[in-house]
């Protein structure tokens, strides 16, 4: 027994003189975050960037399945508030630390210490980022790696494991791109200048216009990410993006990647050359390096589904023991088409559940709430809507006005379920259709079962439709389809997938086509579901969800002190 | 008596006709603010200012003797804060209306709307400008004019009334600017690109490395500021200054200048060929146009003080009805050497009270704070401080941390009340002196009179000392004498004038000089008192007195909310 205990202890040691030493034992991971501006030059562009302890992305939350993370985080910002979401994780019991200004919290105010508190209850890979304003896109965000609990192993094998956030970058603050988004006439940010690759890009700083001192090509913050490799040996590398607006495309020269998990669930295992990916989802894919190991290897990403003027993200795929820097003796790949729409679609099927890993679906469904997205002029502001409602926050936050009976701070009446799909022709421009905006929420009876249309249309400029990400907060959801055109309510449910759907809780819906989700509403709390591209829910592209908020246990004072909820926070 | 009343209206509706209709019977006026950010060209080159109703400077409020203004300010900004003082007025009675966030508010949340109420009760020319972080940089700022009450008058003539606000304008951000303040090494801006007369300014577009689009130089909004005049008419000029950092020349060729206004107090008249002005202060000067009046004139305004590179601001004085655009035949005026600082010091003497309405000064103080300003190096960050102690803000504001016994929130020993002055020379780059931060408050007994002597000192570079414009908050002052080199406790305060000072709130102490202040300390509430340059405050050049704090009524919850006020806010 004593002997047991040793080795045990002996076991421990070892594991922390590997490369992560992560005690086994801990069960709360506590975290001191500091957030503030500092200037940054991640594409060798130097711009303000929101920091976490002087970093961007913001240091990797990395724990086991049911440990209790606590982040203690310090708003140092000057005269901006804050708040983080922990993309993906379900928040079972404590909706209330989801993060999300204006739905589930009030915003941190500088000089404030606010804490996170929640348990990673499933392994997988997930995120965390700013979910107030714009300020993701400032830089305000990180991973999180969840590992399993001890003795029990994945179903596919691996010898490293490596985490890369996929993200675009521009060299405009947030604050100017969002006035531009409010402005009369609209003003448009264009296109991201830089592709970061875990944090590392590469602007052209002798464009010409680049203001002297700005951008410096040595400066090592902008030396692309290289991604060691010993030959022979197998990697799960967790891609995740969290682009502002860009879809993307990921390859690795000479490589092929085995997708395996999606969202934090397996994946029936299948092959690409290229993973497409959307902002917020995440994937782990394995690679061998077991290619010729004299030389490195490009990885490269390409922006999808718009005609971007952004160069591809580049990053070195290294083998050890050439030098990290010695680039690759070939052309990087260019990637796909951007407009080439098919092979998207095709990987957004061929994504299933593992077989022994199946959550196998509610069969059918309490409600069905049908999505029509669409760009539309409202009060000369150019916004975007769901079944003609435009979404605004309120500035008390949901969560606290169910449970406070604060139900005057925002609009009661909830928005419409359906649009009247019998006269809207999702391949035209729409005409004017009196779209408004409000923040009423959907109610959801608790413990049933909805489903969710996304419906994709037409934009404001003819011939266009973009890819757009929608993420659901507090839930995983069984991808039940895709399809192309208008969403046929009586035979297109006939080909759900109700047998394998892989669950994720980010899911794009194509140009001109539809998505079909279903969730359980079992979790007591308020919801956002959202495009996942910070400027279309920033001009209105979201919904909320209220489901069980009687359920909901007494709320922390301290995620009040906006709105109507000032006066409900002690200290 | 009917026929009397008749009269009156028909008087009342030919005041109404005239250029400002003011109803001298309204005694409550309201104003509706909205502050968010706007893209703005007041220079030609276009950045994001924040604004209110669309404008910047904001709207001017125009009062009489003795109204209540109501400002009901409405914050929307996306995730900034926000908070604004009011220039001048003492707050008798309401020292929680004095708008400085960490003294005498919490910060105003975005979606919030905070009800600023208070009464202007003198005559004079104030201002108002943001009082948090460095937004008034930002752009948040404008005048405050209150006339006399009815049947009084002024002791001297004009026929019109006219309110020109200079500015120094950078390109960059406030962030941008604060962020490199307080970074390791020190990022200093540099000198502003324009100065901004009434929110005018041009900037030079045709410079190399300016951005495409960014820079327009036929933008109405950068047309220069034109003051157009009747020949032979008198004009009072309010000018004000709230430059970030530049001590500011106005002059206006052929026309020389009488000056009876400073601070809201009527000064013994003096001309002047150019007034030297500087940031957080107002003067009014009476000009007649009695030039030639078949052409326009220029107004000037340089920055003194400062060896900068920043081109004098140019105004417009237009003779009607020539066309207020047309450019004077002449060389704008070049202004005073930048370093003499004689005529400077000379203007500062020179104001005096005026015979009639001087308030004797108490001829005897009860306490006497020396503050020696010094730039040091603390924990390797730039800063400035008062006897070695560089002031920062505490997030629980001072006035409600006193009056709810929240004192554990701030530092309770008070800043010394002096240094070493046997020991210091203030010509020299100081020693490494042990500087420390610390939001310590003076604590003056209630009723008595404080002199506070002004120390000027060199800053961290050989042969350098800077102009200090510093202000104090809910009073006052009478300004007793300047003088160079360093203060003699023994024989200056001989020299001190005691017969007719001068009252301000805001008053220069000049290099290498010092100025002699007095006030009484009996305006319950607490007070802010710094240096009106933003950074210098910003970098710890800045103090608060308390006094009387037992004598405040009840503050309203709404400037709760902050720090450890939270849960003290009712909606």
């Amino acid at each position: 027994m004593v002997e047991s205990i040793q080795k045990s202890l002996i076991k421990l040691s070892i594991l922390c003189l590997l490369a992560f030493c992560v005690s086994v034992e801990a069960k709360v991971r506590h975290y001191k975050w500091e957030v503030k501006y500092e200037f940054k030059s991640p594409d060798c562009y130097r711009k303000l960037a929101i920091t976490i302890n002087g970093r961007t992305p913001g240091p990797s939350i990395i724990a086991q399945q049911g440990d209790t993370i606590v982040v203690e985080l310090k708003n140092s910002l000057l005269t901006e508030n804050v708040a983080i979401h922990w993309h993906g994780i379900r928040q079972i019991g404590t909706p209330w630390m989801d993060g999300t200004e204006g739905v589930t919290q009030c915003p941190i105010l500088p000089g404030d210490t606010f804490f996170y508190k929640f348990v990673v209850d499933r392994p997988g890979t997930y995120l965390y980022h700013a979910h107030y304003g714009m300020q993701r896109e400032a830089g305000l965000y990180g991973s999180i790696r969840v590992s399993l609990p001890d003795g029990e192993t994945e179903p596919f094998s691996y010898d490293y494991d490596r985490s890369i956030i996929l993200n675009d970058w521009y060299h405009l603050s947030a604050y100017e791109q969002a006035v531009g988004l409010s402005s009369i006439p609209f003003v448009w940010v264009g296109e991201p200048q830089s592709i970061l690759i875990q944090g590392r890009g590469r602007f052209n700083c002798s464009r010409p216009g680049i203001g002297a001192g700005l951008c410096n090509a040595t400066n090592p913050e902008c030396a692309p990410y290289a991604l060691t490799v010993v030959p022979g040996k197998t990697y799960r590398l967790r891609l995740a993006s969290l682009t502002a607006l860009s879809a993307l495309s990921f390859e690795i020269e000479g490589h092929n990647m085995t997708v395996v998990e999606a969202d934090g669930h397996y994946v029936e295992p299948f092959v690409v050359q290229n993973l497409f990916i959307y902002s917020g989802e995440t994937y782990s894919v394995l690679i061998k390096a077991d290619q010729n190991p004299t030389r490195n290897y490009w990885a490269s990403t390409k922006i999808v589904s718009r005609n971007s003027t952004t160069p591809n993200g580049l990053a070195i795929l290294n083998y050890y023991p050439n030098h990290p820097r010695r680039s690759p003796p070939t052309i990087p790949p260019i990637g796909p088409h951007w407009n080439d729409i098919a092979p998207r679609l095709a990987q957004s099927v061929a994504i299933k559940a593992r077989p022994g890993f199946i959550h196998p679906p509610p069969q059918t469904s309490d409600r069905v709430i049908v999505m029509l997205n669409t760009q539309n002029r409202i009060n000369g502001n150019v916004r975007w809507s769901i079944n003609n409602v435009s979404f605004n926050l309120p500035h008390t936050p949901y969560l606290i006005a169910y449970k406070h009976n604060l139900l005057h701070t925002f609009e009661q009446r909830p928005p419409p379920d359906n649009y009247d799909s019998a006269n809207h022709d999702i391949f035209s421009v729409a005409k004017n259709v009196n779209a408004t905006t409000s923040n009423g929420a959907y109610r959801l009876k608790f413990n049933t079962t909805v489903d969710i249309i996304l419906q994709n249309a037409n934009t404001m400029n003819p011939n266009n439709s973009e890819t757009h990400p929608w993420h659901l907060h507090g839930h995983d959801f069984w991808v039940l389809g895709y399809g192309t055109g208008k969403f046929d309510k009586v035979n297109d449910p006939k080909k759900y997938n109700l047998v394998d759907p892989i669950m994720k809780n980010t899911v794009p819906v194509h140009p001109y086509g539809w998505t079909a989700l279903r969730f359980r509403a079992d979790n007591p709390g308020v919801w956002a579901f959202h495009c996942h591209i910070e400027s279309h829910f920033y001009m209105g592209m979201g919904v909320v969800f209220e489901e069980g908020v009687e359920r909901v246990g007494k709320l922390p004072t301290s995620i009040m002190g906006c709105g109507d909820t000032r006066g409900h926070h002690s200290p």
